[in-house]
């Protein structure tokens, strides 16, 4: 099968630049994919197979017809801002950041090479190499920030679904769907730990929404960073929501409160 | 194995009752396990073989000499309204209520049988008998608002882990340990509801965050109208940190509010 790509190169080779390749060697991918990242995650996606081998940027990037950046935010706006120089015309460059607009703001010095945004809504508790997966991308979303025929053909081949969206309103909605849902388990978590008396009766509803809590800092410093107005947006419109609900405790309007919490819920499983 | 008790009444057979009948059986109780519920929930449990026969409440009563109420909230102060006439002096009186407060003033008529409110803190997404389950209760919390060493006894052999608790204590701690997750995950799926573009970049978090948002609000109505101020001031407490995460999401002390936020969902798993 041709993927229409013969040399990919992944540019941090995580848990989701690591699972971007094996995803598409699975999909039947036959180029070649060169891994650039630490010396000590290289040592481990050769051994895991992940990668088929390793250069340094520049010369992967002059090597490579796609480059995928799956490093964080800032490092890919870092790589961005460095590697026109070396692509040859025409190469695609793409990302799996967590926000668009900073980055691809970041993009517009790419000449040579063509660059389109993406965005995996997967992932897992485990990061690194180590947990990389074919199946991760699977029946999750995965946001491109424009049309680019060859890439959206290839996130179909891997699994997963297709959702065209601008940078700016990708921000927004992740706001709403990723960042607001973080924000919740991490201030749950927080007026848990005031109140550690809470934890002895604590049974697997609180287990299940401070999952996210457990969320390293260092991936969502840069999120944060990269998306401020459109996080406290989503948190005003929850505290208004949660207002709503104090307001509403001896109401039988209560019920509708309930009602409409379910409506998305049972939406998401529908997916 | 002895249980000290030789003849048990559920009263209400759902999926904590039925749960309760199966796993005193699977830990050895030998005596009669009689249900009190409606005639179709009589009939799928005695097929399923979670209760031994069936009577009416009040003969029920007076047979058993532990009676386990896990009906409703609401139904389970009306039978300990009427109950007492008909049990043996000594009879112990317990339930399944997920509040305790109003439940125990309701029990302050209980004079010739004792009563010890109790909950477990164990369920599931299905409800009714059907999902019963003998290890439901295994390594859950489970409250009893006063001692009451023959039935402690049953509690650990049924695997749960023993919380002592006053009945306003109890009620204080679930507030925020189960009814703030429950309203923030109704509150999240309430937003989403208002901003379905949302939901198609929904990924695995916002799934995981709306689960509880899928709960019945036949059962949520008699919790939040007994135990309406400590669910206020858990969401007071809540929406207080939800704006102290919003004045910090430019600062560098948001990486405090993830450590704080962390501890609890850490503490959360080693239980």
């Amino acid at each position: 099968m041709s993927h229409g790509f013969k040399t990919v190169a992944i540019v941090g080779v995580g848990l989701i630049g690591g699972s971007f390749a094996l995803a598409i060697r699975k999909a039947g991918f036959k180029g070649r994919i060169i891994g650039v990242s630490s010396p000590a995650t290289i040592r481990k996606a050769l051994e895991l197979g992940v990668i088929d081998d390793s250069l340094p940027l520049a010369d992967a990037a002059s090597q490579a017809d796609l480059i995928y950046l799956a490093q964080p935010i800032q490092q890919i706006i870092a790589t961005l801002g460095s590697i026109d120089a070396h692509v040859r015309p025409g190469t695609l460059i793409t990302d799996a950041g967590s926000t668009k607009a900073a980055i691809s703001k970041a993009a517009s010095v790419i000449k040579r090479g063509r660059f389109v945004g993406g965005h995996p809504m997967a992932g897992k508790e485990s990061r690194g190499v180590e947990g990389a997966d074919a199946d991760l991308f699977r029946d999750c979303p995965y946001v491109l920030t424009a049309r680019e025929p060859l890439f959206e053909a290839m996130i179909e081949r891997i699994g997963a679904r297709l959702v065209l969206l601008s940078a700016e309103e990708h921000d927004r909605l992740i706001a709403l769907a990723s960042h607001l849902p973080q924000m919740l388990s991490t201030a749950l978590g927080s007026v848990l730990t005031d109140n550690p008396a809470a934890l002895q009766v604590a049974g697997p509803g609180a287990v299940d929404m401070t999952r996210l809590a457990l969320s390293s800092y260092d991936i969502w410093r840069d999120i944060i960073a990269t998306n401020r107005e459109s996080i406290d947006a989503a948190l005003v419109a929850c505290i208004e929501r949660l207002q709503q609900v104090r307001a509403q405790l001896a109401e039988p309007a209560m019920e509708q409160a309930f009602a409409r919490g379910a409506e998305a819920a049972r939406a998401l499983r529908k997916g």
